[in-house]
């Protein structure tokens, strides 16, 4: 039976006053954190969750992320996050994240993280093992939406 | 053959600028980081690492941790972590750890944390089933140095 | 006009996976930065936020914290976090933290954090100075909830 | 008088527990963290420290990150970070670091970070403006260094 791609709600992170530092604004470590959370928030909405994924023995280790600052974040400010399959190929993937001030609409960030999928510590083709899986991530693509530089 | 106390080293942890907070100080939760810092530290000069600790099976969760922050700490500064086992009786382990300016000598912070031992999940006496490491402890006893309120 | 008691919502907190450490369980130092967010929420609740306090020239550093680990808490667990006025005499203000596993009801983890008021760097004292922030502090006092050891 | 290139020692970080995550090995956000530690540390060796820039009323934010992820870390590895100018045109700076496992010698990390540089919250061109440490940035230059994909 082929996958049903969902609505998926906006994330979002109400910031905490220990992710600011001393420039009063948040730290720029956090918002790799906040893409995880994101992250794993858009996977449960697919309905294939974090915890699914390591049920079936599958590990999906990040190889590389990238952040862009564009506007400045503060303390009890909510980041609205919007995340998409930013690149796929079956074996291996690259989520894509936007964060908007929720206040002001104002895009704050960008960002992407890149992944692949393991399997008793081996790389594993999700497109040829995992067909189900493959089909979900599919579902979510949108190559040309970010633009990073 | 009995074991020889070491003249242990004072543990320093020199302030990292995402370490602090819109205050323009350390956030206060880091001290609790430092605090198992220097413990770790503490433990490898005494000649028990938390490694070797796991290795022979020993877990050792923290129960409770306390902390009076007395004199604010900034950027940059060098803190200089004096730790001590200020409570032990084969069961339960308080660690005590004093913080000092490098630079100006003062007393900023005062904590403990509390410890058990676990095999297996299971709580056991150090003094009965491992009196080795039983003796380990014991020799850095110093019960009275520190006073939290 | 006499302050009007509010009613409180318990507030919750979804486990990050940055937050859990190589135990599997949340590293002991996140249970701080809670009840940082459960304290902020509180405030705003009470309808004296955080923000509102900066902005009349209050500043309210943490002088202690303390906390037990009862029982531990894992990825994705939501903890719900009671938040008490647990001590209050105008000068000095102890806040209590009771958290518990949304799932299992469980007790997890209870804490304290103590704090003073200061303007212009003094020590100031609600009741004489601002005896309408006195009166919030004092609707919400509990002093016999809390049995830390 | 011309600047004096230094011979600028490598960085040492000392992996903490808190550091680690669920699948036992560095949080990746970590990573992001201490870079800032080396570029701090970079610029302290050269001469023109963090606090000396804030001093002279420059604030330099991070505009971008990016970190690719090729071998693990784990507790109590020592990282090696090597920090280098990988672009520098007199108002955009970009800082290039590599990280290495002390022990094995092994590159784990590579990752860059953008600056730019305001006074007053306006950007500013070193060049034009600031000489003196336009020539110390320069001296670091090593264009060809990394090759981050």
């Amino acid at each position: 039976m082929a996958y049903q791609k969902r609505e998926i709600q906006i994330y979002e992170h109400h910031v905490k006053y220990y992710e600011t530092d001393q420039m009063a604004i948040v730290h720029h470590s956090n918002y790799i954190r906040w893409m995880e959370e994101a992250r794993m928030d858009f996977m449960e909405q697919m309905g294939f969750s974090y915890k699914q994924m390591e049920e079936v023995g599958i590990i999906s280790p990040v190889l590389a992320v990238a952040c862009e600052y564009r506007n400045m974040v503060h303390f009890q400010d909510t980041v609205q996050i919007r995340t998409t399959v930013a690149a796929y190929n079956g074996i291996k993937l690259k989520i894509g994240y936007e964060m908007y001030n929720k206040e002001t609409g104002e895009l704050t960030t960008i960002g992407t993280s890149s992944h692949c999928f393991l399997v008793d510590g081996k790389p594993v083709s999700l497109k040829r093992s995992y067909p189900d899986i493959d089909e979900i991530f599919l579902a979510y693509l949108e190559p040309h939406r970010l633009e990073t530089k």
